[in-house]
């Protein structure tokens, strides 16, 4: 029977800059009784990742440009939220409406750069994205594979919004472990037929079914095991195959 | 513990126009030992219902117009599949490179309308998007309700691409028997905080999960189980929540 298991783990402590985030999660794994097994993939909030790594601002700290200034009165936010929503950027891709769409220093389009002040401290500080989540979720996978013995799978996640469709959903900003996109170009389906231009993001449906019980309010689930999906194992694999040139971005030339 | 299940409904036949789909589904269930439950949901993959409800053209029944033959020429597609995603769609939001990109009668932003060549007959026959997803959706839950006497979910879902991401994941385009959006809007995270705009596609959320068990070439599962998610039940629930107005896309705008 093919069947997939999302598991959340339990029992997470509140994260502080410098906590082991791996052992906590193995340790909170084995209290549930779940032993990890090869191919399993964890998904890991960013939220945490980046307490862990010490990405968390005070506001009180931040003293906010005349553009910060700005954009916050037009979109009604704490102006200090908006500037680091401009350090945490490449390239600001649009203002509109006090709102703020912005390339992150990863290359994600992102609304106000994933400066986020939920779950953090009441509106008293944010977290920042993790630098590179990328090694991020490679550092917490060597760490596990450590623990367990296991080959595993590591995926940071973000909930994010989106063109063309209402509601967050939860994506993968960084990736370790195995191919987060399957490639099934040149490949044939049951009828013979060729399929020219198909490829799955097999990380972000991953990252979405993890939502399911990870929750986004006070679940306190940052963590969520992703047992029985086919993934490709490769040991240098990144969120890279995700990422698209936006030159190249049909849709966004749609627009 | 929080778990959420994700069941390949497998031994599925091939489908055809006038077939008894919800039977179809609930005897290939019960073979596999599954009894359904209050707050199952059912991801039934497009294509299926697409069948089922005749919304498959033979390409040698279709005449292209001028414009699908341009279009397809510098797309190198056959004209009478650009045709037929003219025909589907209510605005061409863009012509590029070849490429069409529409918006369908439903509302939804899709390539080439969803008319889609793959797992129908070798190339030789189109399937076209159910006429109307969230009928779809209401028909199928109601027969399975009657057929197990349970409170089900039913999503019909099809793999689309996207603007900022590569790789195509699984969404909803129809909806029956919850509400395919989680509006956190004013609840408080643990530390006190306030949510401003946070809302969350759980539908899609669901139909990724849901990809991870369908695949999308010879798995022959266009039906997946998905079991312990906290969905809202509401009877007159469609996919409206989903749909962006296309004007009010702070994304799109940014573009």
């Amino acid at each position: 029977m093919k069947r997939v298991e999302i598991i959340g783990i339990e029992g997470m402590p509140e994260i502080k800059q410098g906590d082991d985030l791996p052992t906590v999660i193995y340790d909170c794994a084995l209290k549930q009784g779940i032993n990890f097994e090869d191919g399993d993939v964890l998904v890991v909030s960013q939220k945490v990742v980046s307490k862990a790594e010490g990405r968390v601002v005070k506001l009180s700290s931040v003293t906010p440009s005349p553009t910060a200034i700005e954009v916050a009165k037009a979109g009604r936010r704490d102006p200090r939220f908006v500037e680091l929503a401009l350090r945490e950027c490449k390239t600001v891709v649009k203002k509109i409406r006090g709102h703020l769409i912005t390339e992150t220093n990863h290359g994600w389009i992102y609304s106000y750069s994933g400066v986020d002040l939920s779950n953090v401290s009441g509106g008293r500080a944010a977290t920042l994205l993790p630098e590179d989540p990328d090694r991020s979720a490679l550092k917490i996978r060597e760490s596990l594979e450590r623990l367990c013995g296991k080959r595993l799978g590591v995926i940071v996640s973000d909930t994010c919004g989106r063109p063309f469709r209402k509601g967050d959903i939860n994506v993968a900003i960084g990736v370790s472990g195995f191919k987060p996109v399957k490639d099934l170009r040149g490949k044939r389906d049951i009828f013979g037929y060729t399929l020219r231009l198909k490829k799955v993001a097999i990380a972000d449906e991953i990252a979405s079914a993890a939502a399911l019980v990870m929750g986004e309010l006070n679940e306190r689930i940052p963590v969520a095991l992703v047992r029985g999906v086919e993934v490709e194992i490769e040991p240098n694999a990144t969120s890279a195959p995700l990422k698209k040139r936006r030159e190249r971005d049909i849709f966004l030339q749609s627009c």
